[in-house]
Parts: C-alpha cells; structure tokens; sequence
C-alpha cells in the first residue's frame, strides 16, 4: 500500500513496489516497463513521481532508460541475505524469494584438517561428516555450501538433512534446538569445478565466499561451513 | 612469544608466526618456506609441530609442498577487513599492514541522485561532495573508493583530506568526533575503467564491493560510499 503521511517519500515506496514487482518477474514478458502514463495510473500518483521512481532503479543498475525506446530493464536484485548472528539459508530473505529449497549433493566422511579442527576445536584428525548442499531460490540456484560437522556428535545429519531440506531441521532433530552464527569471513573468487555446473555459471563468474562457524547455545562449535554465492544473483548485508 | 600453556595449540601458534612472516615479506627472496629443522629450530619446537602448522597453512593456500623440492609460498594472506560500527579504512588491520596510505583521485560537486539522497536523508538534486580516493597498504593499492557528504554541512572536505590523508581525521576537522557505520551491503563484480588502472588489477579481475553509510553520534548520516578492494588482495570479517 503507498501511504502518503508515512514519512517515506512517494518515490521512494513507487520504486520498492516496482523493484519487487520486477524481481517477482511481472514484467519479464517484455524485459520492459511500462510507460510512464501506465505506472502512474497504477500507482496512483503524478508522473513527476514515477519519473523519480525510475531513476533511483537507475541509479541501482536496475533499469535504464533508452531514448526513443523506454526503461529497459537490466536485471532483476540480487537477493540480500542478512549476515548476522541468526545467519541461516532457509531464512531472513523475507519476501525476497516465494521458495527457498536446499538439496544434499554428497555426503562424505573426512578427518578434520588443522583449519577444520580448530573452527569446530576438535582435534586434527577427528571424524568430521561433510555435506555438500545446493541452495535454491525460486528454482535459481544460489549457494553451494560445504559443512563439517563432528561425526560423534551429529551421527545421522545427511539423513535429517535429506528428509527435512534444511540444515536448521537436521541440527533440531538432533538436540540443537538453536545456535548461532560466531564470525563470518567474506571473500571473492573466480567458479571453478563443480560449482560451475552446480551453480549454472558462465566461465569467469563470481563467487562470494563465506566462511562461517555456529555454535549452539552453550558456545560449543557445531558446524563450520564454507559456502559459495553465485555474484551475480547475490549481495548481503551487515547491519551495524 | 610462544607461549606453552596458552590454551592454543603450539602448531596454530607455529602457523600464525609463520603466516606473520609470510605477510611480511621474510621469504620474498626465495618464495619458499625454509627446511623443517630450519624452522624446528627458529621456533624451537620439533618437527611434528612445525609440519603440522605448514599444513594448516597449505589447507589456506598460502603454501604448497613440492615433493623433492620443497615448501612453495603460494601467496601472501589476504588483508582482513573488519565490518562493525567503527569500520574505518584507516583503522582495524592490526599488525597486518606496516603503513596505511590515502590519497584523493578526483573532488567534484554533484547533485544527489535518489538512491544517494535517501542515504544522506537529503532531498535529490542537493549538491554534495564528491570525493575519489585510493587506499593503500603497504605502497600497495588495496581499495578505490567514492564517497558523497552533503556540500552544505561539510564544505572543505576535500582540503582537510588532501591534508591529512584520513577521512576520519578529515570529518574531525569539521566538527565530527566521532562516527558509525550505520549498515554495510557487500558484492562482488567485475573491475570496470579507471579502477583497474587505479588498482593495478589484470583483466577479470574481481573487487569487493562495499556499499555503506556512516552516521555522527546524533544518528545524521554524513558519508554514503561505495568501496571497491581488489579480491586477491582482501577479505571481509564479520564478528557476530
């Protein structure tokens, strides 16, 4: 709904609903929007305002104008998920997307190498169950995620992950009602190997990196996790 | 100082020395790790531990063992970055850079665009400073960054940057003691025009993108930026 006495500028709740309208895919038909005179009817307001609407989408990559032609539209938003301590794949996009899915590419058995060992303080060589995930959005593959989590604690993870679909299910079932993200590091790399394919990428795509740690309530490590985020389709965001 | 009853395990305080060493340019010469018994020796453990931290060190990439011919360093670590309220490029690298560098590339006045506007809770079109800079760690470029402040508030700007080559200490001159980030948004693109020349990057090369606003103690925003870091040389931190 566009309120008028919200104390956010008309222009500015025109482009959100026109962001999420292109990002829904409304206008994927044409890969344009609509005229002027169309949005302003449906939006209600004077075409001063819609012409400011587009030009903040403009300024975020989103459209471009295109003399003669209309606002072509360049790509939908990337999704935006939120790093924090409540970090997890199956929340915090909001409506961002309609279906989130998480499927198990591989489950594998491994000993913990020096850095493993130390996220999850366990020792060098302990038995560690690895599970390769794909993450999905509105049937767009995201992430590709591989996490270690100790073989003792968490015996029979890559079966409730398989059944549930989501990582936060799988630790439920087994005792950890709840947990948290300690730190997270962000980096950037060219795909390479199976995330390719996994992640339906052109050569020289991007991947953001995350490397991250949960601990359940206790403070006890559960999971370490690196996961890959197709660039293209992904952004995230640290609120201070 | 290595410390025996420290609660870290002596290989990972074997790996952080190591990697201290590494970054600082010790092994530049050969761009190899010294033998084992060299190091057992350096560091006045056995050779157990000193394989066990090469080992951590080979599982980050930093170095990889040739059979018959040694320990290869692969790269020096990435500069970590903190992302929290007192983000300041100037600021948080610890001991990981000897001597932190900013210069300005360009100064202009431009009118807020919409998406700067709400940054700054100014009105689009109010004239704002435009700053380029370039940091640099090192005598290394490590980030290329554009930041606006609205005109009116923080006329001179740019003269108080050029000489004193911080930003914050830039904004201190004009009345502002303190500052926060108020949110960071990070991606990652392609490197585009002058910031491959700038960053002396290769073509493909990836940069960080962060998108950030900083606000004064009475919550006014004052600066919305846009950083580019060039990915090989930097990753993100995110505490929790």
């Amino acid at each position: 709904m566009i309120e008028r006495r919200s104390g956010v500028a008309l222009w500015r709740q025109i482009a959100d609903r026109m962001r999420l309208a292109i990002n829904n895919g409304d206008y994927d038909e044409t890969a344009m929007m609509p005229s002027e005179a169309t949005l302003a009817e449906k939006f209600g307001v004077n075409r001063h305002t819609v012409r400011s609407a587009l030009s903040a989408l403009a300024d975020e990559g989103m459209v471009r104008a295109v003399q003669g032609v209309g606002t072509l539209i360049e790509r939908r938003d990337r999704l935006t998920f939120p790093i924090s301590r409540r970090t997890r794949f199956s929340q915090g996009l909001g409506d961002q997307a309609r279906e989130l899915q998480s499927k198990l590419i591989e489950q594998t058995m491994e000993r913990a190498t020096p850095v493993i060992a130390t996220a999850l303080e366990i020792a060098p060589g302990t038995d560690c169950i690895r599970l390769d995930t794909l993450g999905i959005a509105d049937g767009k593959p995201i992430s590709s995620a591989t996490s270690y989590f100790p073989a003792e604690r968490f015996a029979g993870i890559g079966a409730a992950y398989q059944r549930t679909g989501s990582i936060t299910k799988a630790l439920a079932e087994l005792g950890v009602d709840d947990y948290v993200r300690r730190s997270t590091e962000i980096s950037a790399i060219h795909a390479e190997g199976a995330d390719v394919r996994l992640l339906k990428l052109s050569p020289g795509a991007i991947l953001l990196v995350t490397t991250a740690i949960n601990a359940d309530t206790r403070g006890d490590p559960i999971q370490y996790s690196r996961s890959r985020f197709a660039a293209d389709r992904v952004k995230f965001f640290v609120e201070s």
